[in-house]
């Protein structure tokens, strides 16, 4: 007999990488879930909530490169959006499986549970489509040729995708005797890629001092080793931007280290911006990529190289595509053998006044601590912007949610990285204002057998926000004050390395334990209320710049 | 000088009876949290997250009718959306405040954080407008009449509006030169209203046994006292349904307990279904009011007054409001004295085998402690569908989403009515698995001094959810395992009482300790796996017309 509708997407879903399904059971959805469960090949994810889910959906996709998010009708896919939308601005293809009521009971206008109470069955699929590259309800009839185009479109764009499942529909056989189109991929313009790669070798040539910016889309598209390539081959240092942190190997002698306009790091500002060629490769100029819109590259010396079109100073070249601009570059770019500067480390660890834990002394500390193979997941916030200018070694990734920047989305996003990594280390860094949104999510590495490191910075309230707002210490900044040491226990993980630390002594001993005993480990840093790293503090000094227009 | 725009905005909430406003503070929303702090008569509530702090303005708005919620551009409105869209369909007039980056940023297209990366600023705007009855960006010459025809709409329609707040323009003086127009509020149709009143004093008068059932909406709209008074000057008995429950004294002799179709208490339909008139104020035939759809009163015998218009047999009576024709019955309804049946309580406590808690022991319990003025929280799934036939106290209050249904949502929802009435005794009763959503919001009761009494079932998984599914031992519906007597303490809950109870014996001493201390109580209560109250299980027999068309 033919596979199910629900039953032939997760085996499409499958073979193209994903293992496990994250969600939160509801009623709407038994059938993706009764099929995900009695698979042999896909394994059901439960989550403590659907925001949480997509959360750990999107750190598995940084991962893996795809992952899968199943929600019920109505309160489950609402609660996900937020997630979805992170993955949407981030370049995330997350396939996102809604179980809906039966087409009966939707044609029939029925007033059932997890609707509006209206009768209109359509407006959460009309909501979600702003969310998503593609969107189909699933029919028997549909199924086959709906489910390729969402694949192709969600692998193309690396973009969430939506499909809905009526409940009878899911579980009726697929009707295969239809003819199924070939779904073609973007391809390149033949006309405008040859003009594209004839300027950008132009001006690479004629460049003095050239360096590369590669960025989190050749990552996210699967090309960093072409931009490895196109760079050794050429010969040229490179920096990255914040959003973009080691997608490339931070331990090669070419790295110069994070560009970040005016605010850090004043050499590799200098020598960036002195290049007379800089070419960027999947780098986007947001806010926080920036500097606040501090950084300043003459548009007459940029090329940047996007998803789908080139930029060579002010000449637009659209209809490219990155695999395609790469993939000649590496045949043909010249070898020109320019050196950069070298990049630095954090340095040694300086502890603050009677043995306090400081910025100057955490963020190094954390640089020692980081291996090869490293999964290092960063919190939007203080936390982040202090470990983005660790030096990491090689294979060691770095995630962090720089873009869409919602508070909570490193733990859940550290559980789906953990899943889909089981046997890399994986460390995470919040600060206890955003730990607060999901922190439930940590009984979860207990219950699938995962053992993370998390550290929680303790300084009282939101500092970044004490440090962007008008009145440091109006109350809107303040929060619950938690016993964070004893929560992993509360929430059933047994067996954890919990430890409160307030020295740096402490916290030394604290991650030596941690590093010797291999147990998953809980460890609450308490710092200062305005111990905050040094670009965290020049933001809070450049409100103008980074909230001007 | 003028007031602000976001000034002017919260003077006018203030106005209509908004004390508080929920939410997570957030850099684009620092005007919004500065005038709420700055200001002498409201004050800010910060929730762990922005679904918790929608789903507290739900539950606040259903002790005082209108609530406020404040969240940030992008990552916090859509965090939200399910907390909303609740609110919509439950008829709770929610103000969501949005602050958005500064209109020019808006109009350069700033590849800003919280944004998709595409220079889109409209796209959030759009997605709320599905779950809203009205919606404005507030700018400082529309400030005024949009201000009024957003709470206007709101107060009339009871749902959620919504009003964004380019982060200039809320720190800008209203201009206040213009005409502003006055709202009309809709008015009844004198002739349809006419022939309604007609209509219905006919059939109540010809028949020979009526009753009412009073529903939701006559709650939201703030007519239970009119509708109170009409059945007293008829002298009809009343039942109610589910999502209506206590919304009229359950202590008064007119009342015959919860109508609740073939499902649940037979004498209770046998006397419905056996009246030649049958008069709804304001309630509706969903799902889960209906018994599963079982619920069968003859169209003919009907009679339904509604928000907007009212039906008598099969005749549709439009643009006639609900208030107006209370307001006509109560002068003109006839004295008839039909006489109901007795509303029964659930009886005495029963032990089960080994003194060990079942639903039998378990409600009846709860019951017996309920006192009057008690607001009640009760949770989506079994534990609702167990105290719901609890017969309450005069003037116990019992909260649950019923239409909407979306788990988690009782946590904050309690917290948020603790807020609006801190004088009351807020008693939360939760299942673990909804409880897991949103538990984190149990310390912001500790933060704001309130002291709720918690019961959280723990009955090892989604327990509503194996009662309804293919396989009830499918591992989606499986949870982490919590220590939950200890969360509390975890989350900074200090001096509150925390039990973990497994016997009657137990749980019969904890309630007394519980009422005798008065200190903030969160008990855990360990059940059998599938030890579920009467209509929980019955729903699991009915799937088949649960989810029928």
């Amino acid at each position: 007999m033919n596979k199910t509708v629900i039953e032939y997407v997760l085996s499409r879903l499958n073979e193209i990488g994903i293992d496990d399904v994250f969600g939160v059971a509801g009623d709407y959805a038994f059938p993706i879930e009764d099929a995900v469960c009695e698979s042999h090949t896909m394994r059901w994810i439960g989550n403590c909530n659907e925001l949480n889910a997509a959360y750990a959906a999107d750190g598995y996709a940084r991962i893996k490169g795809v992952a899968a998010l199943s929600t019920t009708f109505g309160v489950g896919e609402l609660s996900a959006l937020n997630g979805i939308a992170g993955s949407y601005a981030e370049y995330l293809p997350i396939f996102h499986l809604v179980g809906m009521p039966a087409s009966g009971v939707q044609r029939n206008h029925r007033l059932v549970h997890h609707t509006l109470g209206n009768g209109d069955f359509d407006v959460f699929y009309q909501m979600s489509q702003h969310l998503s590259c593609a969107h189909a309800i699933l029919t028997p009839e549909n199924c086959i040729a709906e489910t390729e185009r969402l694949i192709t479109t969600a692998l193309h764009e690396r973009r969430p995708v939506y499909l809905g499942f009526p409940s009878d529909y899911a579980t009726m056989p697929v009707v295969t005797d239809r003819n199924i189109e070939t779904i073609s991929m973007h391809k390149s313009n033949g006309e405008s890629l040859s003009a594209a790669i004839t300027a950008i070798l132009e001006k690479l040539s004629a460049s003095s001092q050239a360096c590369i910016i590669p960025g989190m889309l050749s990552h996210r598209l699967g090309l960093t080793d072409d931009v490895q390539a196109i760079i050794d081959k050429i010969g040229l240092p490179y920096a990255t931007m914040f959003m973009d942190k080691a997608i490339l190997s931070e331990s090669n002698p070419s790295y110069m280290g994070i560009y970040n306009g005016k605010l850090m790091n004043p050499e590799v500002r200098e020598f960036v911006e002195s290049c007379d060629c800089v070419m960027g490769i999947g780098a986007v100029l947001t806010d926080f990529n920036s500097g606040g819109f501090t950084a300043s590259i003459l548009a007459e010396n940029r090329i940047n190289i996007l998803a789908d079109h080139v930029k060579v100073g002010s000449a637009v070249y659209p209809q490219v595509y990155m695999q395609d601009v790469l993939s000649q570059l590496k045949a043909l770019a010249p070898s020109l053998n320019h050196q950069g500067i070298k990049a630095r480390s954090l340095g040694i660890p300086i502890q603050g006044e009677q043995g306090k834990i400081t910025a100057g002394y955490l963020y190094p500390r954390l640089e020692k601590m980081f291996q090869k193979h490293d999964i290092i997941v960063a919190e939007t916030g203080t936390a982040s912007m202090g470990l983005g200018f660790a030096l990491l070694p090689e294979y060691a990734q770095f995630h962090n949610q720089t873009l869409w920047g919602s508070i909570g989305w490193a733990t859940p996003a550290a559980f789906g990285a953990a899943i889909a990594a089981p046997d890399k280390r994986v460390i995470l860094v919040t600060g206890e204002g955003s730990h607060q949104l999901t922190a439930q999510e940590i009984s979860q590495f207990q219950r699938f057998g995962l053992k993370p490191i998390i550290f929680v910075l303790n300084n009282d309230g939101y500092l970044i926000e004490r440090l962007l707002c008008k009145d440091p210490e109006a109350y809107y900044n303040d929060l619950p004050q938690w016993n964070y040491a004893q929560l992993p226990t509360a929430l059933g993980c047994q067996d954890w390395y919990c430890q409160r630390v307030t020295t740096c002594i402490d916290l030394d001993s604290v991650i030596k334990t941690t590093e010797s005993t291999g147990q998953a480990a809980y460890i609450e840093i308490v710092m200062d209320r305005y111990a905050s790293s040094e670009l965290a503090q020049k933001l809070g000094k450049s409100v103008g710049s980074l909230y001007s227009f």
